[in-house]
């Protein structure tokens, strides 16, 4: 851990007064300096990829799992992917300006509703670096400063892409200020930031389900929560097994570890007979391992015994949960139970399932007769996404750059008062 | 206090089962729903007045303040104004089923964004039974559930008007338990709905500053921040004696005790001498007490000195601040350091001083040439307020009914899955 030479406060406080200067930025020049810091980027390489060898060392020393020291290598073609996300997000339409709202009223004041920069983003992740480089360039691109709190196994590497972005806005004018890192600070770094009410206008947490629950439990700072899905695919009565098959697998299976993957498959008992055993053998055909009820065990051979855990669980692998349910109504109280309200698709033939199912699921993002693997800001045409939204206030489902704006209110009078 | 014969746990989950009955309701039928209900309202008055003077008396005995015990009373006429309340919430628009978004993508999914309820909508109070029934209307207006918390001083009358409401439900063959107050459990029932998360989707604290700040504390239901304004007023060099004189008094005196009332006063020293003398007259003769610095001072009289504690004042009362400022990059900065983000106005004849406050000033409503008096809900037309949002998340500056639901993304597709 590095000697800090400013307080977190400090540095957030410096943050919000340079988030002042980029919310006047127009659209040309915002896209101009994400252009400098990709740039930036690339021509630190080198010195991104030592900084990161030394959190390899560390990481392997501390005993880091394989899967986290993947998520946590850069080499030079991932650095040059960071820069590539950042000139991508560069040509992202301008969030800011939008007039959402116009009226006269009858006194003659102009009431308009403009979208606004929020003024400062935080986020609280874990080590990834390459969200270090989103998350900041997401929030320039929206008129907003960032300040970032990742993984101390990443804080080498986060520093050194921070220092490349802030070096980028200096030369391009701009208050460096305007990126902050808070990594130094450890736990107290995370824990000031959930405190700065007032400094910080709004927090995205990304990362497991632990820490984003650490962060919605002690943030006083609004919150945006993201992420966690135990999603559920329900094969109605009138399902056929091609759609039902192909849909499911792709589901759980096309990228098991992300939140829109599939985690659980009900069954109308009415279709049990015709369904179950097709859409586990091509389950296994997979790689997946099917955790069943009885019904299910009874139906298809290999399926392993599912319990209470089974539906609650987000495996974010290659294992899926299979139940049969009397009728929609099962499922839905199912899925009432244990979803976690990110994504859910019936897989129907019949009207009536189908338009009573949209209307009556109680998540983010509710289909029919798709893949649950297309909740995502990139397939629904945002061109970026910040993280993907499982509350309803502000932002629910797939979050793009708008999703970083707030409003305000603009009234042009010519003396009125109130009678 | 009453045994409460359940636990406020208890009471929100029934809330939360009873809120899937309310959010399927259609325009009409939640219309005709608020109809019962304010007619119920009606056939109780007797019963609500009886058991508000028994709130009164407990008030008394323990010493409530005169403003107090004015705010708590109910009479027949007061009783009749909240049921017409109610009519007024059936009359809006219904906000639910809106469809924000339409797309068509390439693969052929359909994604439509529609506006969806919340769910269930918490508020704590205080001791108003008037936002008791308000809160009621809006929240089953927008399709959503309630969970109450008001303040102990009201429990009777507010037990008196829930009961009446809850009535009206369960002869309308609704479940009365999609309203449901936790004033019996005390503190315990605020604090037990500050834990809800999952049960309640949002929380909307409306009272006194203190009130809300511990709501935003503690809170790990997402909360809507209202109400608090240090409100602000400049008077730039070009401002015209009649306008700023006229728009002055308007914000502080029509109605000095709420939110968008004016607090401060600034005036950009080149037009102090032409405007600080008529201004300070026209608030005295409307009975103001200006607390102004030193140059305010020297050029009126009957001026108190005001120091630090009056620029962040919120005063509520026939008390105005003022002070001369360098120039309007002054002014702003003043704002910055002392608004809390509610309403300001600037007063001028300059474009190009009027555009750069409204571009940089950074609260919900920002003004030119009228009165702070016009952020409301009423007055914008939104036909009733919840609040006035002073965050930035989710809502900001008045809002109506639009702001008490959520959305949903439906996505149809024809068996799509992701390559």
């Amino acid at each position: 851990m590095t000697v800090a030479t400013t307080t977190a406060r400090e540095r957030m406080l410096r943050a919000k007064d340079a988030s002042r200067q980029i919310a006047r930025l127009d659209d040309a020049r915002k896209s101009e300096i994400l252009h400098a810091i990709a740039h930036a980027i690339e021509a630190a390489a080198a010195d991104v990829v030592a900084a990161n060898a030394d959190d390899l060392e560390r990481g392997r020393t501390s005993g880091l799992s394989t899967s986290l020291l993947d998520r946590l290598t850069l080499d030079g073609d991932r650095v040059a992917a960071l820069a590539a996300a950042v000139r991508d997000v560069a040509a992202l339409p301008d969030p800011v300006g939008r007039v959402l709202e116009e009226r006269t009223l009858d006194n003659g004041l102009q009431l308009t509703k403009v979208a606004v920069p929020f003024g400062v983003v935080g986020s609280i992740y874990e080590a990834r670096p390459n969200v270090t480089v989103d998350i900041a360039a997401l929030a320039l691109r929206s008129g907003n400063a960032v300040v970032l709190r990742g993984g101390t196994a990443a804080e080498r590497t986060n520093a050194a892409l921070v220092r490349a972005m802030r070096d980028a806005l200096s030369t391009q004018g701009i208050d460096p200020e305007a990126i902050q890192t808070l990594d130094e600070f450890g736990r107290d770094g995370a824990r000031e930031l959930m405190q700065a009410r007032g400094l910080v206008d709004v927090l995205v947490p990304r990362g497991s389900a632990q820490l984003i629950e650490t962060v919605v439990t002690e943030s006083i700072v609004p919150v945006i929560e993201t992420g966690a899905g135990v999603v559920h695919v329900y094969l109605d009565a009138s399902a056929p097994v091609d759609r039902a098959r192909e849909i499911v697998v792709n589901a759980k299976a096309q990228r098991p570890s992300v939140c829109n993957a599939a985690e659980t498959v009900l069954v109308h008992s009415a279709a049990a007979e015709r369904l179950v055993a097709p859409v586990v053998a091509a389950l296994q055909d997979a790689g997946v391992t099917v955790h069943g009820d009885e019904t299910v065990a009874a139906l298809a051979s290999g399926v392993v015994p599912a319990d209470e855990d089974d539906w609650a669980a987000e495996y974010l692998s290659l294992d899926i949960a299979m139940r049969v349910v009397d009728d929609l109504d099962e499922a839905m109280a199912h899925i009432r139970r244990y979803s976690t309200h990110h994504t859910e698709s019936i897989i129907t033939d019949d009207p009536a399932s189908l338009e009573r199912f949209l209307a009556e699921v109680d998540s983010a993002v509710v289909m029919a007769n798709a893949s649950t693997r297309f909740t995502d800001g990139g397939e629904f045409g945002f061109g970026a996404e910040v993280g993907i939204s499982t509350q309803k206030l502000h932002a629910r489902g797939p979050m793009g750059l708008r999703e970083l704006t707030s409003t305000k209110w603009v009234v042009r009078g010519a003396g009125q008062v109130r009678r």
